[in-house]
């Protein structure tokens, strides 16, 4: 008997935002691994699956874990917030998976989800029409110098700029680090949104400008958007033109 | 009476891929705008509704007719592929939306969906792990030299590339140019994956290298997604592991 592993984005968090091939994923896992926050969001409408929580930063184990499950043969379903490819347990899970043999491995897939650029960029109307760049500013994996050249490389080339992570409890000096490189290449008025919390009852959205971001109240469960050159505010929205041509 | 504009981003075209959200406003739109080809994904389960279809080219028209029906009274979905904030119709709504005057507009909302890179990064695994950056090689809108700026600022500084729209029917030398920059700064054997009619039966992904890519065949259905300095192949996937100090 072969099991199956599928490694689930949950969206931000509204069930509304999950895809239907996600939450059909969900509601036919007979285990659900994944961080103790996010099973929580499923528990209500699953009460019956195997709930295998565990805490934040034991993410190796939780990948581990869930391939063992499923190379035993239980349909499993391994739960990342947002895209599990985006920052989540995609990777783990499928060098986890790889590390079997082929005769052991059991069913794998990843079934995608709404990141939180995409949903915070739709609650801010349309800021990422034009090019654009992911950065997390968590410097726990990465070096603050890799993730640094990129926020240089990014700003000075007129991408809109997605930053996940952007402060933490004990991660504090990064984001006014980060504004300051960005700075360089881009005017102190220059639009930014921030939402926190998207897609659950205590979502928030705020428009302000990159001079007011390094001392914006952010944490973990916020993304910023800077916008680039051509991005600007209309009304409750900011609008990044798709082209140059056209604007 | 006060119409609605709901902006609606479809995902990569299968129906399982859509959130809940964009479903539950394709169900109760009365009017449905947007490009035929798009239209035509919606209309087996919305034969009752009134569809308002207009050819590739027609986006500025599509935008204000939405706004115009919706202004008038009517609850409008104008639908996009995708997410319609990334390279799709959500920034012409909004600015065809602005131009009312406030008593004059109409509710207004995107709803997120899932884009291309996302459909794409899940069938290749886990090519998305670190931060990465979505490039449109369409010079249709934007200058040439911009979209050169950014390929080689963020070759350079090792953001995994989404390439959408490499090629069309008339755009044949982009995709090469582009990789030819790529190539100043990443190996001829980085991996890369590209995938084709994401979602829908005709589904194709295929694994190939940076120094395969100029020739392989591409078409407006395509996304390419090309390696950073870490990302490997492991089976039949693409992985980018998430940190460097784990590695």
């Amino acid at each position: 008997m072969t099991g199956e592993l599928l490694v689930v984005g949950l969206g931000p968090g509204d069930p509304a935002l999950l895809t239907g091939q996600a939450r059909a994923a969900l509601a036919s896992a007979a285990v659900l691994v994944g961080y103790s926050g996010y099973l929580d969001l499923v528990r209500a409408w699953r009460p019956d699956a195997d709930f295998r929580p565990s805490p934040i930063g034991a993410e190796r184990a939780r990948a581990h874990e869930a391939v063992a499950l499923a190379a035993a043969g239980q349909r499993v379903a391994l739960v990342s917030s947002g895209d599990a490819g985006v920052y989540g347990m995609a990777g783990l899970a499928l060098e986890e998976w790889a590390r079997l043999s082929p005769a052991e491995r059991p069913a794998f897939a990843v079934l995608p989800g709404v990141t939180a650029l995409l949903a915070a960029g739709a609650l801010l109307g349309a800021p990422l029409g034009a090019d654009f760049a992911a950065i997390s500013l968590s410097d726990l994996l990465t070096p603050w110098s890799t993730i640094e050249r990129r926020l240089d490389a990014a700003a000075a080339a007129d991408f809109v700029l997605a930053l996940y992570n952007p402060a933490s409890g004990a991660r504090r000096w990064q984001l006014p680090a980060a504004c300051a490189l960005i700075g360089r290449h881009r005017a102190p008025d220059t639009p930014v949104g921030v939402a926190r919390n998207v897609g659950r009852p205590e979502q928030a959205v705020a428009l302000l400008t990159l001079a007011e971001l390094p001392t914006w109240p952010v944490d973990m469960l916020s993304i910023a958007i800077v916008g680039g050159s051509t991005t600007r505010r209309l009304g409750d929205y900011l609008l990044t033109p798709r082209g140059y041509h056209e604007a």
